[in-house]
């Protein structure tokens, strides 16, 4: 199993239709957007496809594993470089993350899998590696740290703002528009920039 | 169809069975903590309640309405008297809503529903009142409303500040356990305090 998640280096011999592999992923995206997560099931997927349940079962374990790697194929590799302007990087970071998740296949699918990690003890760290992974996370870091003093508290954890921002990008797209809430994201960075400010450096 | 989304009062001149009602969400709640969301079906409810799917139709006009009142049989109405204590009073109301939505089945059926909703825009506003409806809502802008000014900067909006609050709940008990991330959630409330105070109330 690769470290994406799916079957690739298992040196058959026979080389694998990269084709195929590009179909699977573009139809279950397409479903995803049309149907939803609970109704983009590995059948559906391979009756739209034209191809065999058995040829997607080769390259993805589980329809949990296809529908990651349909969404998110190197979601965890967007860094943005730090210019130290921390509302300006804020609000760049945070449009970022928006774009990524409310693609209309992301939205169907993060919700699902989130709902599936529950009951799925095993699928343990994959959600940390896939919505907020190691890259994400430590570029964030790198963000609050390229910042100047007076912007940033150095006492508060970047890693739990982040877990606030995460969190506050989720709700925005996913629940706020339910609640006839305005689309405007700018009220997280605000508020973010509140948050990491230093006692002093709001004086 | 009565304001909790079942068909209560039909009018139909027989009286209805209340145990088939409680046993059915019963039923439900236990379902979703054992199978998950996607496997949580009427079917399966039927059967393990031992009752006819017409009778859980009668009750309820589709599966994201029975899971909804099996889950929040009455969220919105867990009302907070605030104390004029910021700090103690947001970590109450914080503590308050990662109990409710940290119950096994909650935690399987809140991401499933929010998922549902995306692809299903004819359920708009149903999450608007269930998971920030304006009950909930109502009751944070109190507890802001109560403290005192030098905790709370009144140029910020409560809508938005509840928001992130919400949405910090939900990526703290459906995500960050994924992140090996730890499980007290006391830095929600200190961001929050810090985002909410006023400028000089911080020097």
């Amino acid at each position: 199993v690769g470290t994406d998640g799916s079957h690739r280096a298992r040196g058959r011999g026979r080389p694998r239709d990269e084709h195929i592999d590009a179909r699977v992923l573009e139809t279950t995206r397409v479903l995803l957007a049309e149907l939803g997560y609970a109704r983009t099931t590995i059948t559906a997927v391979a009756r739209r496809a034209g191809v065999g349940t058995p040829a997607i079962y080769r390259r993805w374990p589980s329809r949990v594993t296809l529908i990651e790697n349909a969404v998110f194929p190197e979601f965890p590799s967007f860094v943005l470089e730090p210019t130290g302007n921390l509302p300006a990087d804020l609000q760049r970071y945070l449009d970022e993350y928006c774009t990524v998740l409310s693609a209309p296949a992301a939205r169907a699918a993060v919700p699902g899998l989130i709902s599936e990690y529950q009951t799925e003890p095993d699928a343990h760290r994959r959600i940390g590696d896939r919505v907020s992974g190691s890259t994400v996370r430590a570029a964030f870091t790198m963000l609050l740290a390229a910042a100047p003093d007076r912007d940033v508290d150095r006492a508060v954890d970047p890693d739990d703002v982040f877990d606030i921002l995460i969190g506050a990008v989720v709700f925005h797209l996913f629940v706020r528009p339910f609640a006839g809430r305005h689309d405007d994201n700018t009220y997280i960075t605000q508020l973010l920039l509140r948050a990491l400010a230093p006692p002093l450096g709001k004086g």
